[in-house]
C-alpha cells in the first residue's frame, strides 16, 4: 500500500524546511506519497491556515495530513494526532488549526498526545517540530502503526478552539465574512452557497467588503461576467465567493491574504447597470 | 505499473487548488506519479501555457498529461483529451493549449470530450474543472481506464486552435518572436536554432526585440561571455535564445513573462565591440 | 525499491526547467520518488546552495542527491558523482557546492566524472545539464546503475573547494558568519549551537551583523521572547541562530538571502533591558 499524506505548512518553500520533512518521511517510510497542500499559509496565520486546510481535505481519500503553522512551537502547546469518522488522522499543534478539517471527514473520533520518543526524529529540536515531531509520527502512521503507540488519549473537549466566523441572514440581508483569498484575488467567503437565494432573484447584489462597496452580478461562472466585471458565484467550495472576471478583487480592493474583513450582501432592487461607487471613484 | 501524470497549471501553489486536484488524483489512482510541469503559468495566459507546454512534454515517458489554463471555464468550451502518435495522452480545455504539444508527441491521433459523470469528481462545479474533470479524467487513464470510455469522439478538425508564431529568413535578416522568458530572464524565441547559421558567420548580432535594440555576442554558452555580457544562443529546448551572462535580460528590457514581442536579427559587420545603443545609454 | 532522488536547484518554480527534469528522470526510473529540497536557491549563488544542501541532506535515508548551481555550465567544469560513507551519492557540478554535505554524510569515499554518452540525456544541450547530465546520471542511478559504470575516477583532491567561514570565540567573543536566511527571516549562523555556553550566563548578547547592532535575548525557542523581540537561540540545524519572534529579522536589519555578513557575539553586562541602538532609532 502507497499511503497518502497530506502536507500543509506556512514554510514556504524558499527555504529547506519542507525538504527535509519529505526527507525525515522517506527515511521511514519510502513507499508514502507525501501530496503538498501548500507550503503558503501565511507565517503564523494559524485561521487562513485552517481554512486552506479545510478546503483541501475532503477531496482526499481517508489519509494522513500533517498541517503545521505553529507560532507557539517548543512552548507548552501540545503535539496532537485527531483520528477522524472518515479515516483520517490529522497531525499538527494542538492550536486549532486542525479542528474545522477534522468536522468536514466525520469529526472527531479519537486525540492522542504525540509524546512516545520512538516516533520521533531524535534529538527533538525546540524550533522545528514539523520535522522532529509530526511529519515522523505521520510517516509512521503511513507505515502502519497504530496511532495509540504514539501517544496518550487527550479529550477533545480540551483542544484549543479558533473563532469561528458566523453567517446570517436578518432583513433580507447576508452577513458573513472572508476566509480566504485565492491565487486569483478572488474572495472566498463562510457563507455557504445557498445563502444566494435568499437574496431573492436580484441579478445584482451590493457587497461591503470591510468599509469599500462594490455591486456585483449575480453569475454561474466567471465566463458569464464582462472581463473585469465584479460577479458573485458560488465557487467550488460550495461557498458564496466575490470576484472579478480575469483581475484580481482582492488587489482592487486592498486585501492582503491574511485578511478577514466583514461582508454584507444584500439585493440590488434600483438599476443594476448604474456603476457602483467603487467604479465611479475611477 | 506507476503511471506518470504530469500537471501545468496557472493556478501558482498560494492557495490550495493544486493540493485538492492531487488529493483527488490520490483518492482515484493513489500509484499514479503526478510530476508538476510548472503552476506559474501567468494567469489567463494560454500562449504562454502552450510553450511552457511544448517545452516539457517531449522530455517525459509517454504518459497522462493534465493542463489547464481555463478562463472560459463553465462555459459553453469543451473539456478534451487527446490521443498522440507517441502514446501521451493531454487533457485540458478546448482552447488551444494543448496542440502544440501534441504535435511534438507525434500530433492527434484522437479526441474525446470528457463528458461521462463516471469519470469526474460529482458534484462538478462550475468553477473548477480541474479538480472536477481533468484531474479524475486523468487520474482514470492512468488508472487504466481506456480514454473512448471517457466521452464520444470529436474531430480534431473542430478544435480551438491559436495563432502560431512566424519565423523567417528575408533579406539577411530573422523575423521571429519572444516565446517565453525564463527564471533568469532569457528570452526563447521561436526561431529553431538553425536559423543562426544563416546570420553567416557573424561574431555578433544585432537584435531589436519589441522598440529596443541591443547588440550580442553569438556563443555556443552562458559562460564563453563576461558576467553581464547580452549574449544569443542556441538553447536547451533547440531554438534562439537571448540572455546576459548571469544577470537577467527580461527585466533589463522592461519584459514580462507573458510579453511576447517581436525581435528581428541582422548580423553586425562594423566593429562588433562598440557599445550598443542599449549599452550607450547607461 | 523506490529509490529517492533529492533535488536542489537555483531554477525557480516559474519556468519548466524543473518540471523537464523531473520527466526525464520518470522516463528512465518511474519508481524513483524524487523529493525536492527546495528550488529557491539564489541565481548562481553556488555558496548559498552549499549551505541549503548540507541543511537537509544529513535527514534523508541513504539516497541519491543531484544538486545543481551551475553558472559554468557548458564550460570546462566537469560534472561528478561524489559517493560518500554513509551511501549516499551526490551529482552536480565540480564548483564546490556538494562539499559541504559530503562531509556531513560519511565523507568522500569515491568520485567519477559523469561522461558516459549512454547515461545521459542526448543530445546534450550546452546550457541546461541538470536535465541532460546530472538527473539521467541519478534516476539511472536510483535505477540500480553502478556509480563506476558513469565514467572515470577522479581524484577527491582535484575537486573545487569553496572558502568556508571560520567560526572563532577569542576575547570573549564569538565571530562567525551568516550562512543563510530562512523564510521566516532568522539568520543561521556557522557557529555551532555549544559556542553560546561560551558567551557564560547573559541573558542577552550584543550581535554585530555587518555594520548592524542588536541586542538579543538568549531563549530556547521562539515563544519565549515577546511578539517581535530580539533572540538567539540553538536552531534546528544544531547552530546558533538570530531571529525575532514572529518577525522578520533579515528584513528589519536590510539582509538579502544571498548576504554573508559577519557577525560578532559578545555578553551584555550592563542592564539587558536598555533598547539596543536598532530599536532606539525607532
Amino acid at each position: 500500500m502507497d499511503a497518502v499524506i497530506s502536507f500543509l505548512t506556512d514554510f514556504g518553500t524558499a527555504d529547506t524546511s519542507v525538504g527535509q520533512c519529505k526527507g525525515v518521511i522517506a527515511a521511514i517510510s519510502p513507499k508514502a506519497l507525501v501530496v503538498d497542500i501548500s507550503h503558503a499559509v501565511p507565517h503564523y496565520d494559524i485561521v487562513t491556515g485552517s481554512w486552506m486546510l479545510r478546503s483541501a481535505v475532503p477531496h482526499f481519500p481517508a489519509c494522513v495530513h500533517v498541517a503545521v503553522v505553529d507560532p507557539g512551537v517548543g512552548t507548552a502547546r501540545r503535539p496532537i494526532a485527531i483520528e477522524c469518522g472518515r479515516g483520517d488522522i490529522l497531525l499538527g499543534p494542538d492550536n486549532g488549526l486542525l479542528l474545522g478539517a477534522a468536522a468536514l471527514v466525520g469529526g472527531i473520533t479519537g486525540v492522542v498526545e504525540l509524546v512516545d520518543p520512538a516516533f520521533r526524529h531524535n534529538p527533538v529540536s525546540n524550533t522545528f517540530h514539523a520535522r522532529d515531531i509530526f511529519c515522523p509520527a505521520a510517516a509512521h502512521l503511513a507505515h502502519g502503526v497504530g496511532i495509540h503507540l504514539l501517544g496518550p488519549n487527550l479529550d477533545p473537549r480540551s483542544l484549543v478552539q479558533l473563532p469561528e466566523p458566523e453567517s446570517t441572514f436578518v432583513d433580507g440581508t447576508v452577513r458573513t465574512a472572508v476566509v480566504g483569498v485565492n491565487e486569483f484575488g478572488s474572495l472566498a467567503l463562510a457563507a455557504p452557497g445557498d445563502m444566494l437565494a435568499r437574496l431573492g432573484q436580484a441579478t445584482h447584489v451590493r457587497a461591503i467588503v470591510g468599509d469599500r462597496e462594490i455591486v456585483v452580478r449575480v453569475v454561474g461562472t466567471f465566463g458569464e461576467a464582462a472581463t473585469g466585471e465584479p460577479l458573485i458565484l458560488v465557487d467550488s467550495y460550495g461557498r458564496l465567493c466575490l470576484s472579478l472576471n480575469q483581475q484580481d478583487l482582492a488587489q482592487r480592493l486592498g486585501i492582503a491574504r491574511a485578511d478577514k474583513p466583514t461582508v454584507v450582501l444584500s439585493p440590488v432592487l434600483d438599476d443594476p447597470r448604474r456603476p457602483s461607487p467603487e467604479d465611479q471613484s475611477r
